[in-house]
């Protein structure tokens, strides 16, 4: 038995987020698969066991059962010695982008992605709305981008990994292509790419691909 | 001069999570007016100088610049030595709702007020779709906080203040009755207010109120 479990499938970015965390750093750690295109997450015995808020990741290890990927990143950096801040003021930075991350970097752009792709419909006036949300953030991201190679320092950190959840699916997906819009960013997503242990979200994670409705 | 200075506006339920934690505390702090409504934090050079997010609130303490509110109620967590976690899972916990709130609780809620009464329109569309995570993300806090007086245990700690942030805002702004709707959250809304220190948004930050739109 391995000595993390992850609770993820193969769509989910913010499982990713702590799956390719897992795998750079080298950890004993096997995924458990969630069906959430089939509503797991949505049932009520699924939300009393696992997690209320009814979202992956979930994370168990030596009896604990962890939940939200930024906790669960900074449990993992504590745990294995990597990826975390070295000083007081470079863990507050480093919180601080995971919180941008979760209320304006990662969370518009997921949205974004699932409803162009994997949901039945998407209302023209939604998609703009998260859009320019999406567009507003990658130029905040963009900008800090060209002067750092990673987002908190010269080194990746768990910062890192929870901004580049969803940025590795493809652009038939997303519909976004950094390398012409914002080449900070792809920039990054090369570098990330480059550490060892990288994997792609759907060799990394339990499920089936799914062809996104909108190629 | 005060010890604390937080950057805020009447308007941002993000900046009252802070100003009513330091209020509650009973820090000496002052607030820092921030013209949002006239474009204040879309300037270059304020992004520059107080923050590449674009966001209040912003906290100077001893030198410090801090920005996030989830960064910022932790430090003042620390500094005051108040509304903290107390042991390891606790501080776990306060994270973990202190980023559901910022992924899922405040940030949708946020939005459906502004775009209701402060912005010029709101695309019926993208309402539904706002409103539709509201109800999901309430429908979780009010089950939540039928199990327990405040969001981690049976003091109030700064997950407390985060998720309150946008709630003491009138019904004639957010469209929400939470009495009739989510018992549970105004109740807990209820305890909240009958803390020590505790006051309106519209009498803890400075800025000039402005009628919703919609009333």
């Amino acid at each position: 038995m391995s000595e993390y479990k992850l609770h993820c499938f193969c769509q989910s970015g913010n499982a990713y987020k702590c799956a390719l965390m897992l795998n750079c750093a080298g950890a004993d750690w096997e995924p458990v698969f969630v069906d959430f295109m089939n509503g797991a997450t949505r049932d009520a015995a699924w939300r009393a066991s696992v997690n209320e808020m009814g979202e992956v990741p979930m994370l168990e290890h030596a009896g604990e059962r962890l939940s939200q990927s930024g906790v669960i990143l900074h449990y993992l950096a504590d745990q294995l010695g990597k990826y975390g801040g070295e000083s007081e003021s470079e863990r507050r930075e480093i919180w601080r982008w995971i919180l941008w991350d979760n209320h304006k970097f990662t969370s518009f752009f997921a949205s974004y992605r699932f409803r162009r792709s994997f949901a039945p419909s998407a209302e023209p006036a939604v998609m703009d709305f998260l859009k320019d949300r999406i567009d507003a953030a990658f130029a905040i991201a963009d900008k800090r981008l060209a002067q750092t190679p990673f987002v908190v320092a010269d080194r990746p950190t768990i910062a890192d990994f929870s901004m580049i959840g969803y940025l590795f699916y493809p652009t038939e997906e997303t519909g976004y292509d950094l390398t012409t819009t914002h080449p900070n960013i792809a920039a990054w997503v090369a570098r990330m790419q480059a550490l060892d242990g990288w994997q792609d979200p759907y060799d990394l994670m339990p499920g089936q691909r799914i062809a996104p409705r909108s190629s």
